[in-house]
């Protein structure tokens, strides 16, 4: 497409007002909007904030009033084509009068994607795109692999030492990372609409597990927390039990109501352990789009062995807990031709720490993902 | 000190010019020199390339000839003031009629430093410094730690997977990073004086441990090659005993020689390990500057405990190796209040690996070592 340095610098506005959306837009995309009237100023911003309320393109043309009749749209995600609670995106882009639209992506949802440009053509708007669409997509892993697979983005966080350890062998854990690392993690945590956990980190931290950032605002959404807890062992007393955010327990048999705030008991029949898949889709069916684990080595492993892990995030501490300590993944491996392949797609300071992000191979592409496996 | 953009540039080229000795002045420092004439030309570019051939001012002033009346000189490293073949570099500035020297460091012998900056101002010429000399350290952190410690500075270089392990358990590890980054050790290799091993990894691997990258010439100066080896296990038809590369043999009884290579066997008597400080020492006392160890775990660990590393340089590949694989050091921690500290202060890609330097807190600063222990 042609392109011109003022394309690059609307999108790239968009692309940041669509991250204002990070924390609250789930299960919809996060989406940014920028409308440029036919002289040149930018008479529009809008960006989708929660669900039920209004798309990024409906606020910036609400901005932008009759300014927007000839103007061009610079949007991160194709206009939705489905009638919504104020019609389609395309409809009101139509309605209102815009000479031409450009796009970041098309819509990920194989079945709908391009509908909404065909209709923007059909009534004679010019369509340009997709722009930036790399950055497009970084900002809706978890939409755009739920729309194509079913599945939401699963992200495994853990804290290590330079010499891969996750704790001693004690247990011993706090603290390996710096408060800048983890504040990231709060971060994380709030862009997550799961937080899975296992019953032996539970019975070993007894973590909250909850979104409690000062940046983060006074009362941040919180994900619903996920011990995977085969044989029920989470103690009735334990902290995820007793605050006002929602627990779910998935368990390997019949599972107890196990106080107030097991609102989401996942049951799971015929089994010793948890079938972790089974999760993962069920979490999917719950049109979660991001799901964080956070848990020790053994579980961690065992997502990560079974394929489900999308992408790893190693905060790596500049220290060196010894040849004792427990490992960042519980990994039987013995020869070199079993290693699991990772893409280390970027690594940077936060604070005194470092953050490591790794795709492993053994996942699908997670923004490319084939349409059925 | 005052200094201008011109003054920047012409010492970023000196200390470019002292890097073109890298790899053979051992063990003099590695040090370059740019003149500027009183018009602004440049017109002498020098740096050192042996012991026993001309310092870096020597050169410069050489292709400066008369240019030199005058002109300022930009040197990394204070020039000598002591008599060497041609007389202290000092003295050769003084008779060039050079009107101003600047300097990126003093000497790092605390018995010389400033005798021959002193020399220069007593001719009247004006001397400015020290300028970036951050950079010009790091040219030398092997022979600025000898000069005021007597010993070494030591790199420990390692090769490990995400997760830590530097072996399978079986002790397969061929390959864990890929060609880059090998490329990458042949540099560490060829600046070091020494390279020390164990004889585990001579045992398991039958290493070379020469420098052989067409990159770094033909006939590269080669590393002394040290083993420890306090039985003496190493097999008599060992790589490194048969080819025309020194190995030293450091064992904890009387040493048997061990065929033609064994030039410099250590004998440490009354005693049945190896004493590595008593190794790193007699290393000092051989005028080796830098010495890199490539060791597996346990001797590396052993090292790393005893605070006789200085730097540790670990290559990080994409991949995960498992929880059964070797550690990275053998390193009897228990419990987080033993962790050993350590500065990450680089990480860097290298191919798809990366790269990792970390300064461990319980060394002495290489570069500003204190004078007596």
């Amino acid at each position: 497409m042609n392109m011109t340095h003022g394309d690059l610098d609307c999108m790239n506005r968009a692309l940041q007002l669509a991250e204002l959306g990070m924390y609250t837009t789930t299960p919809n995309p996060r989406v940014g909007c920028v409308i440029v009237a036919e002289n040149g100023d930018r008479v529009g911003d809008g960006y989708h904030l929660r669900a039920g309320q209004g798309h990024a393109e409906v606020n910036a043309l609400a901005m932008a009033g009759l300014k927007a009749r000839g103007a061009t749209v610079y949007v991160t995600l194709e206009p939705c084509n489905h009638q919504g609670r104020t019609g389609p995106c395309s409809q009101s882009l139509i309605d209102a009068g815009v000479a031409e639209v450009v796009y970041g992506m098309q819509d990920p949802n194989p079945l709908v994607a391009g509908q909404g440009l065909q209709r923007l053509r059909d009534a004679g708007i010019t369509v340009r795109g997709p722009l930036l669409e790399e950055q497009a997509k970084a900002l809706n892993p978890g939409f755009i692999k739920r729309m194509r697979t079913g599945r939401p983005y699963v992200r495994c966080k853990l804290a290590m030492s330079l010499d891969g350890r996750t704790a001693m062998a004690s247990g011993e854990s706090q603290w390996i990372t710096g408060s800048h690392a983890r504040e990231d993690v709060q971060k994380l945590r709030a862009r997550s609409c799961s937080i899975i956990t296992g019953a032996g980190t539970v019975l070993a931290d007894n973590p909250a597990l909850t979104v409690r950032s000062p940046a983060l605002g006074e009362h941040p959404r919180q994900p619903l927390r996920v011990v995977v807890d085969s044989q029920l062992r989470t103690p009735l007393d334990a902290t995820i039990l007793h605050d006002s955010t929602h627990t779910a327990f998935a368990c390997a048999q019949d599972v107890n109501q196990h106080g107030k705030a097991a609102a989401w008991p996942l049951r799971q029949h015929n089994t010793t352990q948890v079938d972790l898949r089974a999760l993962i889709e069920a979490l999917g069916n719950k049109q979660h789009n991001e799901v964080l684990i956070e848990a020790g080595p053994t579980l961690a492993g065992a997502f990560l062995q079974a394929g489900l892990v999308d992408e790893i995030v190693v905060y790596m501490a500049g220290k060196l807990m010894g040849s004792t300590g427990k490992p960042l993944f519980e990994l039987p491996i013995s020869q070199m031709s079993q290693n699991i392949a990772l893409n280390i797609i970027q690594i940077q300071p936060v604070g005194a720490d470092w953050r490591i992000v790794a795709i492993p191979h053994n996942t699908l592409d997670p923004l490319n993902p084939p349409l059925s496996e």
